[in-house]
């Protein structure tokens, strides 16, 4: 018999997914290049051309058992080394190789932190507006995910429903900073406040609450903005780094788990990772992609089309009357809609070939999310569309 | 708090990861060309040129985001085409590319296959001796593994215990032709009665018995062996298959599940997949991995030397007076050991610097195995140490 609880989960269609199928099927009546598909969180931007030349170099010089043979468990001893050597010297926190644990992008990191410290029937918090996969990551592990609601004014925390949701049960609290939907960073304050609270609450409950930091945004971070190192403002810290956005790699299924090294359980974190892997089939990253990739730590690939693209679109949103919250990194924005029903504003949005994605699938209905990973020229036509839209389906909004 | 089951399973260190360290440490002491080490399975044979030729011309030619970028959930569309048509071409089996789930290697393959047809406490069969991994593979995903005693006197399937353990709680029944440990390939008359015993039952209980076959050796089968293929005798079929072994490149987690076109809800197997794969992390193989496999499938690295060795292994044993069948692929065989106690036997192997592994570990105690995927020059040399170690513990055994 098939197990019905992922035959249940086949007519449950992602909403991202299914605008992103419309873009698609509209770019082939009128070329795609005329859709102002702002859907999916795909990196646009070239990989470094070092990590080519890192490939191409290994390929043609190393011995190929060296290349594509076993991994052991938690990854490649030498890129653990290097990973961690290359934290500690940017975040000045003592991380080991013994901290490192290799794992393929961020859905691999997350899948064996959730599991690292969560049974089933446990709770982990996390924040809307959050990245909709939280919800089968943490759900299908048997735990349960809850989501504190929004602060819209700002996309920070909302401390006080956060600390009400707080109980007991809960073993972890999930963030994603820079945030996907929002585009926003978590400042120093509120970094600060959510140690102090989960310290008291430590105490209180007698048991330790892990900070799972989900940070495949990390590097994405635009200029002069406040954009603090987690896991410094917090011991039990375990962050999940991918690879997929800082060098537009997302189908090599490259990240880590690193575990603060004064986290409760270090010692034990990354060898308990390797057992979490024996169950789920994961093994390891690809062997020659980590490699490549201990080779340019330091390296992204040009982020600044980003944030060129964020300006256009943040400066004529509000020019147009659109409250918006200003990203402070990502790809992402996230801006209210002009009527109270999202998905209605999506909707209409299609006739002019904008694809724009309601905030209901980020559990926070009334805003919708752009995607602007996608090439300036093409975000330049969008806007004309952008305002030929807002002037013509809401004619009484205030704006200029 | 840390997950119990987890950290308990710290203690319980691998027979063979420990010999196989005990083969490195020797190795520092005496150089490793000096250590006779058959403790794992990793392949020794080069990756065929074809690959690395492939890999760097992608890497050379083609734009970025296409080689590295997101891989849709089940597999790249081309490579799933290109794997159902291979398939399909070799084995007579119209598979479409709607059968084809891409994995991270056998264990990704076979974790989806798992969930696909097993709940918390169903029951999954398999046959010693057998492959340890599958001990956490199953049990971890809630279900249990339980095991059919072996057929010593050839390592086909003992079909007489079979029946006996073939209750109405086995849900999945796991195979792995050719077998690791024994290195025998089911013959075509196993896999005959075999299939005919699982549709018989299959009425009887009213639910679907399914066939789990784990290749990753499919294609190391020696000269004259009858090596039928396994989905040709039974429609409940799901095949996991893995390209480290045929072509070398055991790191790159690179393999995939073929559902058998006929297969009880074969339309839902690969989408229920996707969701699987959303609840453990795991995601697609790496995308440039997956471009250059489909360009090599009908390709095997030179698996020549896997013979080679195991004539001359195989010839020594039987005239040293072991009993021992003859394997008819992989790169292991499986001799019974000259006394009771197959680990005191692989304990006094160790003073002669031969590395072999208990059987105990692969459910068949009495046994040893050695994995010769290594060098033929070495498979030479330790056959002297080999003799040197049977002579001298052994004076009385009954052997030239």
């Amino acid at each position: 018999m098939l197990v019905q609880k992922y035959k249940d989960m086949l007519s449950g269609k992602s909403v991202i997914r299914q605008l992103s199928e419309f873009a698609t099927a509209r770019g082939q009546e009128i070329g795609y290049e005329n859709v102002f598909d702002y859907s999916l969180g795909n990196p646009s931007v070239p990989v470094p051309r070092e990590f080519t030349d890192k490939m191409i170099h290994l390929l043609a010089t190393k011995e190929t058992n060296y290349l594509h043979g076993y991994s052991p468990s938690p990854g490649i001893t030498s890129v653990r080394e290097a990973v961690a050597a290359s934290l500690e010297q940017r975040f000045g926190i003592p991380y080991k190789k013994e901290h490192i644990f290799m794992a393929s992008g961020a859905a691999g990191a997350l899948a064996h932190a959730f599991r690292l410290v969560t049974e089933p029937k446990d709770v982990i918090l996390t924040f809307a507006p959050f990245f909709p996969e939280y919800n089968p990551y943490v759900n299908l592990t048997g735990a349960t995910l809850k989501v504190v609601p929004p602060d819209t004014d700002t996309f920070q925390i909302n401390f006080e429903k956060f600390e009400k949701m707080l109980t007991k049960k809960v073993m972890a609290v999930l963030i994603n900073t820079p945030n996907n939907p929002s585009g926003v960073v978590y400042s120093t304050e509120t970094l600060q406040k959510l140690a102090d609270i989960l310290k008291k609450k430590q105490e209180e409950y007698g048991h330790d609450i892990y900070l799972i930091s989900d940070e495949p945004y990390r590097e994405i971070v635009f200029e002069g903005v406040d954009a603090p190192c987690v896991s410094k403002f917090y011991d039990n810290t375990i962050s999940c780094y991918s690879f997929s956005k800082s060098l537009s790699l997302p189908g090599e299924r490259i990240g880590y788990v690193a575990i603060h090294p004064n986290c409760s359980g270090a010692e034990y974190m990354v060898n308990m990772c390797v057992q979490i892997s024996r169950g789920i089939g994961h093994n390891c990253p690809p062997s020659i992609i980590q490699l490549a990739v201990a080779q340019v730590l330091d390296k992204t690939a040009d982020l600044r089309v980003y944030e060129t693209n964020m300006n256009l679109i943040y400066n004529e949103l509000i020019d147009l009357g659109f409250t918006c919250v200003k990203p402070g990194g990502t790809f992402y924005i996230f801006p209210k809609a002009l009527e109270e029903d999202a998905k209605v504003f999506c909707e209409k949005a299609l006739k002019y070939d904008l694809v724009l994605v309601p905030g209901d699938s980020f559990q926070a209905p009334g805003y919708f999310r752009m995607a602007y990973c996608i090439d300036t020229e093409k975000v330049k036509r969008s806007l004309v569309a952008l305002r030929k839209f807002v002037e013509t389906e809401y004619p009484d909004r205030n704006g200029k």
